[in-house]
Parts: structure tokens; C-alpha cells; sequence
């Protein structure tokens, strides 16, 4: 479906700035963008027009980390630190899902928000079974979302009834979901997923790394979160000069790799993550709840290392991305007052750009309303935010992002396609 | 109106722990919370039933610290620090108020948001204008919320338009807006108001003081909020010890004063807000977004000083002040994390006891269910948030309080009345 949408359009080209429209035109062709236009140009007169006048248009948010079985408990639990609420929460949950019924249920309340949300993209963990991995792709195919599900792998320190006993047993059944995934589902591809390197065997990563180019799947993992699991990878993997280096020497870095978090990267880890093309998951709301700490983004960014966001539901309370992107730019302002004043906070472009064209990139050209993007778009509802004075686009849209909650998304398509709210 | 409540009930009786009684009743008598019940005694069998089962009932929220003329532009200018925030945003916005049309249009805003929140209590500063500040009180007075107003007193450092020349004028004005708010209002009891030391001579001050023991009239205003202003307030105040020190000089802290923020208190200091019974408005999201930084908040309530939740707009973004409570115990956790490792963050009981019982006792008996407080309640609809596991009612309170967006406050009394939503 081929279309034009009109209203007050805001999105990203670059870090520095929003570029906004006010009252513009979107086109979308063959459901890509075709271009952003301050009066429609005569071309484009025939295609059925989308009038949205008065509310904010926008790309949809890339959420590059979430875990699809923890939004069942997504609030609970905060008090406690990563590790004690891995034991404690996050792995009893998850054993859950070697029912199917019990999957089925909370996957279909996951992908109802999802759908409903700001997110057009996503890059997921679900558990470490193959058939309720399965039915939630299915359930993500359905939805008309995008993006990425892995099966998660784990071999190691992990409660018994969370482990695949062997590396041989977690390859062999990575290998199943790749397959069957792969076979089955068009719109959510399989990601070879082992949960960390803590609770994954070096030669279980040497078979998954394999996996992943023969399937040519992308990877997804945790990378130096907390100090406590940090030491643990020093013990774990005594020969690795990092933690990112523990990865690499087992072939898991790459440019279709995401790694979550990053608050605690060495100058060396930063370079490999720069060199291997690896894009960085930020997921602040998350660091602060199991306090991990703050994520060093600006050095990252210096470095010239990829930057997206992730809600990182449930270590962070709320799929809704919009909360990252101001919670990334709160985080930040702390981080340049409490560790770094070389590291000037972020700004809500800067966030908004991660959020967008930045964690996009994961997906391939998604975004922005640059030509030739997918075409990824939502159209938001801030009548609920009235205001004595006027406001422009760029005013409206700071207020949105720092108001998510009191806004409704009242429109989305992803690479073009409706999606029903 | 008196009246049984039943529902599933969750309030603090202390800080380290929430109180809940699923379904359970709470009984109002002549305005005052008779006690909460597991099954309705007899001798209430008699009052009218309110059946709110399944939803969470609550004591309203008190918020120790609100701009009203800021939630105009909340969420808009995140990207500046304090003093440029106030100089480019807070204070050509504020001149406005001079302008009683401008001033009724952009007060209704915000008495509707506040009588829609889960807010039952409220300590507001407005702007310096007399008129603008009575209206506001008017709108506050008719909400059916309760708490104090303050006209905002200035008389240095101040943009000409938003200053009162003379001490004299100011203390003049201020004893006009005393007067006739004290004459005109029952709800909503006037505040003397210095903005801040750095915008208030000694002279005014100590005018100030005096008018609010003569009016009997709490006094409201900011305390060692940012690094800048508390350099400037040392070559303001050569001779104090510290900027509480300065306002303990001038006749300002008392067990009615309540000051905003005390991000960077000195030892000497919060023993000074201790030994004078100064209740502090803790404000967490403000110190984020405009990067002030944290506040110590364990340190406060280790040393004993009474501490409440601000939501600080539109330093803060939001006045729901359930994000208050979760902001609160997120910065702890950072707080803990990069500051003090002695400093353990706070847990979400204790937040939520300071957004309660803790900042409502600078009402009154307010803040709780225990026999004898006003009956401040709100009703929450948590169906939006749905779980595919069973939840206790303290799980699904945690939830709410970290997803406050996603549920809607479907009733609310302020001392036994009911407020309309």
C-alpha cells in the first residue's frame, strides 16, 4: 500500500538535531519512504492521503533489548541486585515457559503491548525452549513488528531446570530453532542468543558462533553489566583480556552482533566494539533499577561505537522506549555530574536518534524518513497535553518524549504495513 | 460523609514496610480514617458501601514541592542546567502571570491534572504576582485538594520583570497575598515563599519571616540545590556556615518550613534541618534532568530529618508523584553505586512511605490509614496491567507504582470528600 501521511513531522538524520516539518507530507512507496515534503509534490497528488494534521509523526522506536518472558513480571522484584534477581525472579519466571500454556498466555499479554507501543523493531530473548521460542515468533510474525527472537542458550551456572546440560545438547537445539525459525517466519528471524558468558561454556559459544554464520543469524548478548558478573568472567575466562574479549576470542563479535549494556567497558573493549562493528544496546532504565550503574554512552559515541536503546523489560519496568530515551539523557546528566565531566550529558536529540536511526541501523535502513528507509512510523496523539502557549513541532515533540505516558499512539505502520492498534 | 471502602488496601505505617490487607475495608468517619479492616466490624455494617474490590486502594499522595506556573512547559528545555534553565525558561515564562487571562488558562491546566492525579495534598509555590496567586488558590480551594500556596517572593538577581525593587515592597505584597488568601481560602492556606536565598535579600527575609509568625503560615522554598548556587549563596552570605545556616539567620527554619532539595547538604547542615524540625522536599527527577545531581536521602533519614517526595515541575517533568517514588529509589541505587557505598539505597516502601505518611505529617495526620488520619484515598484500576501469574497485593502495588502511567486513578477522597475525576 502506497500512501502519503500528513501532520507534524519529526524525526532524525543526524545526532545533533531533530528535523521537524511542521504540517508535512511523508510518502510512502512500496514501503519504503519516498521523502518528507513541505507541500505535496504533484507526483504523489493520485496516492491516498492520511491526513493527521495536528499530531506528531514520527519513525517507530528500535527497542534492541528486551526479554519477551520477563514482561510478566516487569515492577516486581526492584529492590533486588542483577545476580540475586536472576536467582530470584528471572529464572524461576522463566522455567515457566516449558509450558506452553502458560507461554502462550504471557507472550500473547507481551506482543499486545509490543504492538500497541511506539516500537516498530525489536531484538528479543524469549527462554530456552524451542516451542514456546516458537509460538511467541509466531505470535511477533502475526502482530506485523519486526525484528529479531532468540531462543536462549545456557549450559552453565544456571539453576537446573534453565540448563542444557551440555553444549553439545544447547547447540543441537539452537541449531532446531534456527532451523525451524528460519523455515517458518518471515518478518522476526532467529538470533543465536546465548544469555552471558557466566552461564555459557566456551565451547558452547564456539558452536553458536559457528551456527550464526551458517545461518547467517545475528547475535545478541549481555556484555559487562555489573561488577560482580564482571569478576566472574575474569575467573571464567582467565585468558580474555576483556569481557568483549572473551566474546571475540569465541568469533561472537561482528557487525550483526548486539551486546546490552556496556556499563563498565575498558578503553580496549572499546575499541573492539568499535573494530568488530558492534552495536551497544543502551538500556539505562535498567543499569539504574538492579543497579549496575550508568553506561559511559558518550565515550562509546566518541569512540565511534554504535549506540542503540533498549526498554530491557523486566530489569527495566516499561517496554515504552520513549521512557529510555529520557531516562538515557537523566542518566547521562548524572554520569557527567557524578563521574565524568569530560562526558557532556546527552542530548534529547542525541537519545532520540539512538532511539531511531541509530539502533536501527540493526535492521537494516530503518529509522528515519530519509529516503529509501523502511518505512516505520507512528503518529502520536498529544491532545492530552494541552498548553496555555504555543509550542512548536520540536517543543511538542520534547514534551511527548518526556510524557509518553500521557500521549497515545494512534497510528503505526512498519516497512509500510498498517499495524492494528 | 461517612462511608466503608473495600478494596484491596495498601498503605505505610512505617518505612520499612507496606502495609496491604486484601480486601479489605476502610472506614471514614467525619472525614477521618476510622481503621482498616479484614472483615467490616459490626457497629460499621450500618455506612454506605463503596465496592471497589480488586483495585488497590491507596492513601493520596502528598507533593512537598510544585511550580504551578511551571506545568506550562514541563518537558520542554531538559537540555539546560538550573541557572540557565531559569534564565531562558522558568522565568520569561513566570513574567506571563502578570497576565490573569494567561494565568487562568494555564492554572485550570494544571489544577485539572493535579485533581486528576493521584495527588491529594500539595505544597505549590505560584509566581510573585498577587492576583495570578489568588486565582490559583481560588481553582486549588474548588478542586477539593488540599495543602498550601505560595506568592513567590523575590527582590534580587532576579529579571526586572520578575523582581519586587525593595525589600519593603516585597514583604509588602507578601502580607497582602497573607491576608487576603487567609481571609478568602479554608483548603489551601497561604506559604511564605522566598524563591531562594540567592533571589531574596537578608532584609526581605527577615520580613518575610516575621509576616509568616505573625499569619501563622508555613514557609516553602530551596535548599542547596546545585553546585553554582550554593558558591553564590557563600559570597551572598559571607557569615553563615552554610546555606541552611543562612536561612536559620534570617528566622526561616522551623518545624513548618519545608525546603526543596538538599542535594548537597554539609554535615553542620543537616544537623541544623534535624535540631529545627525542617522537613525537606526530596525532588528526584528535577535533580536529574536539570543536573544537579542526588540527593543524599539516607543520609537525611539516618541523621533523622524528615524527608518528603517533591515532584518538582517543571524541574521534574511529571507531577505524578508514584514516579517520584520510583525516581527516588532509582537514584539511590545510582547514589549508592558511584557515591557512597555506605548509603544503601533506599527500597520502594520507604519511598513510598515518604511520598505518604512521611511528607503528609507536614499536613497533619495525612498520609496513612492508621486510625485517626484524614481520610486522603485514591482508588487505582490496575486491569491494565494484566499478568498471566497470580500477584499479591504488595506485588501488584509495585507494579503500579513503577507503571503509574498505565493505570488510571478512578476515585479519590481528601479528607472524606470526594474529589470528581
Amino acid at each position: 500500500m502506497d500512501f502519503v501521511l500528513r501532520g507534524d513531522i519529526c524525526y532524525s538524520e543526524r545526532p545533533e538535531r531533530l528535523t521537524t516539518v511542521p504540517g508535512g507530507y511523508v510518502v510512502c512507496a512500496d514501503g519504503v519512504c519516498a521523502g518528507v515534503f513541505d507541500t505535496l509534490p504533484e507526483r504523489y497528488a493520485a496516492l491516498p492521503l492520511i491526513d493527521e494534521s495536528g499530531r506528531l509523526v514520527m519513525p517507530g522506536l528500535c527497542d534492541l533489548h528486551v526479554h519477551a518472558p520477563q514482561f510478566a513480571y516487569r515492577g516486581l522484584g526492584m529492590d533486588l541486585e542483577l545476580l540475586e534477581w536472576l536467582a530470584t525472579r528471572a529464572f524461576p519466571e522463566e522455567s515457566k515457559y516449558a509450558d506452553l500454556d502458560y507461554a502462550g498466555l504471557a507472550y500473547d499479554l507481551f506482543v499486545d503491548a509490543m504492538r500497541k507501543s511506539a516500537t516498530t523493531r525489536l531484538s528479543c530473548f524469549a527462554t530456552l525452549h524451542v516451542p514456546a521460542t516458537l509460538l511467541l515468533t509466531e505470535k511477533l510474525e502475526k502482530s506485523g513488528l519486526r525484528g529479531f527472537v532468540g531462543k536462549v542458550s545456557m549450559d552453565r551456572n544456571a539453576p537446573e531446570f534453565l540448563c542444557e546440560c551440555s553444549a553439545e545438547r544447547g547447540a543441537k537445539d539452537c541449531e532446531k530453532w534456527l532451523r525451524e525459525a528460519s523455515d517458518r517466519f518471515i518478518q522476526f528471524r532467529p538470533a543465536v542468543t546465548p544469555r552471558f558468558i557466566p552461564a555459557c561454556s566456551d565451547e558452547l559459544c564456539r558452536q553458536l558462533a559457528n551456527l550464526a554464520a551458517e545461518y547467517g543469524a545475528p547475535v545478541q548478548s549481555h556484555l559487562s553489566e555489573n561488577l560482580e558478573e564482571i569478576k566472574l568472567v575474569r575467573t571464567l575466562c582467565p585468558d580474555a583480556q576483556s569481557y568483549a574479549d572473551a566474546y571475540d576470542r569465541l568469533g561472537m563479535l561482528g557487525p550483526r552482533t548486539v551486546m546490552a549494556h556496556a556499563v563498565y567497558p575498558e578503553d580496549e573493549e572499546i575499541e573492539l566494539l568499535k573494530t568488530r562493528g558492534v552495536t551497544v544496546a543502551h538500556c539505562p532504565a535498567s543499569n539504574m533499577n538492579i543497579r549496575s550503574g550508568i553506561a559511559p554512552v558518550r565515550k562509546l559515541l566518541r569512540a565511534g561505537v554504535r549506540v542503540g536503546l533498549g526498554s530491557d523489560v523486566a530489569g527495566g519496568q516499561t517496554i515504552d522506549l520513549f521512557r529510555a530515551v529520557t531516562d538515557a539523557v537523566q542518566a547521562s546528566k548524572l554520569y557527567w555530574r557524578l563521574v565524568d565531566k569530560n562526558d557532556l550529558a546527552l542530548t534529547l536529540s542525541e537519545a532520540f536518534y539512538m532511539a531511531t536511526k541509530g539502533g536501527g541501523a540493526f535492521f537494516g535502513r530503518v529509522g528515519s524518513f530519509e529516503p529509501g528507509y523502511e518505512m516505520d512510523l507512528i503518529v502520536l496523539d498529544d491532545a492530552g497535553l494541552p498548553h496555555p502557549q504555543a509550542l512548536s513541532v520540536e517543543e511538542r515533540a520534547q514534551r511527548a518524549m518526556y510524557l509518553s505516558g500521557e500521549c497515545a499512539v494512534t497510528r503505526k505502520f512498519v516497512a509500510g504495513q498498517p499495524i492494528e492498534l
